[in-house]
């Protein structure tokens, strides 16, 4: 087992009715002047939006809004958020919604306390040294900004994505009421499924056979996640399945997988989906429903040495009995496919609205600043082969 | 699904050579002049308390020490180490050991806070609401004190145990060299995977069937312990099997389990446990391993209608395929017996010196307090009931 730091510094008040906790929340972390973060309106529509209101009335605190953070969040966004915030002298960042929100949120959090270009921080190249606090209320399961330290922001007329990824960014808290997803639209609850799972996935199929406590608990939240989307789908006001989606989120890119030995590196799976949605904005957790089946069948190819491992994923997760381990992996993948078929995700890049002609530019995107991969390194020419079994 | 907190304050750092982070994190939480506390002298042969002088050394940090913390650690060990920091104007607090002299750490650093009879924070007649700060260097993994909140003292002639809880007293890091641990005779380390056991079962076998992500991660992690306890038998020195059971201890306590519903409450098995190490000195985790089988026999008899929980145990763990629950239950119990047996535990009190005649007063003193117990209430007779069938 490999070297490694734990530490999760977010803390999560879960349940029915926690928004209560937010204004003593914010003052405990010394807020008193909020940037209010938020995307489109349906947060007004569903009675989130009023209830921050009256947790901020009831506490004195003052605050600014920044709405309209869109999709994917653009720069843009947190140009404007980091306006707002200098200019208001505002101490404490509040974000609600789903990842796009919550993601936008951690670069002005990132940005507000940087006299530079946030796109420095953003890029890479330099390095986050100070952030506004930040809490986050969350109304869509799936991206795991909640309780984590990244988030993905969208830069230029290519849409390139770009990850910041700091523990200053962390949440302070969240609030996680599962009872806010409940107007989530089928499509996009399952697409958030889609996602949990991937980041369960590119943290567990990764080298380290020796790391057991991750992977075991891994395997269990994958289980969680592989039982109760299909609840979601008979009955989206499934209180316990909505629950169980909304912590298997929190939990998948908590912290626990990343250590015992699984650094957080490369996600060649979220690296390739990203691109997709550069392209043509595809919701993030179709994209990974589309390249991971490809993605295994490909490093089975070109790694064989790690066929135990997906073997042991189809057996520990889905109950695979077959004890030839290729056939084990194999078998594997067909559940994995049959789950993404179960929950409405499309199987095929090309029936999604890409062109062939498409791949190799998304080859060579998702390869632009090196190769990618863990358990094989992925060149633009490896790419565009996964791509192509996708497509 | 209930409500809950989750909330990790922790930081651990795992792995080889992790103690050269110990001057740093020192530094960091704004300690300059250390307690350094500990037990018995074996910290000295095996060269790990050179190594911590060599970190205060290099790093300019003054530090006095308490040594010689007894097991199961009476609250003398604690009124010398608050005598020691208050005396010396110490401002930070590093123990190093196993979970005796983490535990009599954690009542100190309440206590040095504390301005009246530190007995009041241990007995729960005072909240605490300040702590000095503390880190560990675990050297034994059993307890989960090296990321808990919590410790237990023992407390006048009858050796009463009390458990001392808050979240000040969590570390605020813990080194966690899983080679410190080679040392520890095997008797001892397969008791302390006794104990990791009974942390994980006591929040597992408890109500709120939805609770699905904590119990499935848990079911791992119990996996974790029953692969990997038989290895160290094999080889004391295996290293990735010490690290997992060094990870599974942390992880069994950290505050994962306890949300999702599964409130930290009553440890029956625990409360009844602490009456035999009272009685006799017994080792913890040998208490632990007598007990729970006769506690589950005992749940299944007078509260049937959790034997579906009992049953997804024997399933989940053991991979017992028996589609009736009260016999897959049963069978779970014998897998569970089986392997306490094959780690050189006793199977009956009566063959580990506790008289029967003794037996009434241990569950006297189990339920003093009030019934104890979690699917069921026990009171006296209960516990005796419960002894009896151990016995």
């Amino acid at each position: 087992m490999e070297n490694f730091i734990f530490n999760i510094p977010t803390k999560a008040f879960f349940g029915k009715g926690q928004l209560d906790n937010l204004a003593a929340g914010i003052k405990e972390f010394g807020g008193s002047r909020v940037l209010l973060a938020y995307g489109g309106g349906s947060i007004k529509s569903n009675g989130i939006y009023q209830a921050v209101l009256e947790q901020f009335s009831k506490a004195g605190i003052f605050h600014v809004e920044l709405s309209g953070i869109k999709p994917n969040p653009p720069i843009e966004d947190v140009y404007e958020g980091i306006r707002i915030y200098k200019e208001n002298n505002l101490n404490f960042i509040v974000a609600v919604g789903g990842g796009s929100a919550l993601d936008a949120a951690k670069a002005i959090a990132a940005g507000a306390k940087y006299d530079g270009d946030v796109f420095d921080l953003i890029s890479g190249k330099v390095a986050v040294t100070n952030a506004a606090p930040l809490a986050t209320v969350l109304t869509m399961a799936g991206t795991g900004s909640e309780m984590d330290m990244g988030g993905v922001i969208t830069v230029g007329e290519e849409h390139k994505k770009y990850a910041i990824l700091h523990p200053l960014l962390n949440p302070k808290f969240s609030i996680l009421d599962p009872e806010y997803t409940y107007t989530v639209p089928t499509h996009h609850t399952m697409a958030g499924c889609s996602d949990i799972l991937s980041h369960l996935m590119e943290q567990y199929l990764r080298p380290d056979e020796d790391a057991e406590v991750s992977d075991r608990m891994n395997e269990g939240v994958m289980k969680v996640v592989f039982d109760n989307a299909p609840k979601l789908l008979q009955n989206p006001q499934d209180y316990n399945a909505r629950a169980n989606i909304m912590w298997a989120s929190s939990m998948a890119l908590a912290g626990f997988q990343f250590m015992s030995g699984k650094k957080f590196g490369a996600f060649p799976v979220h690296a390739m989906g990203h691109e997709l949605s550069s392209l043509n904005d595809m919701t993030h957790g179709i994209t990974l429903a589309l390249i991971t089946p490809a993605w295994i069948r490909y490093t089975l190819k070109v790694a064989p040495q790690y066929t135990p491992m997906f073997a042991r994923f189809a057996r520990n997760v889905f109950g695979v009995t077959e004890t030839d381990d290729t056939k084990a992996a194999l078998m594997g993948i067909e559940q994995l496919e049959g789950f993404y078929q179960a929950i409405g995700m499309p199987s095929r890049m090309g029936d999604a609205g890409v062109e062939e002609s498409q791949l190799e530019y998304l080859a060579e995107k998702a390869t632009e600043f090196g190769d990618i991969g863990t358990m094989s390194p992925i060149n633009k020419a490896e790419a565009l082969e996964i791509y192509t079994m996708a497509w």
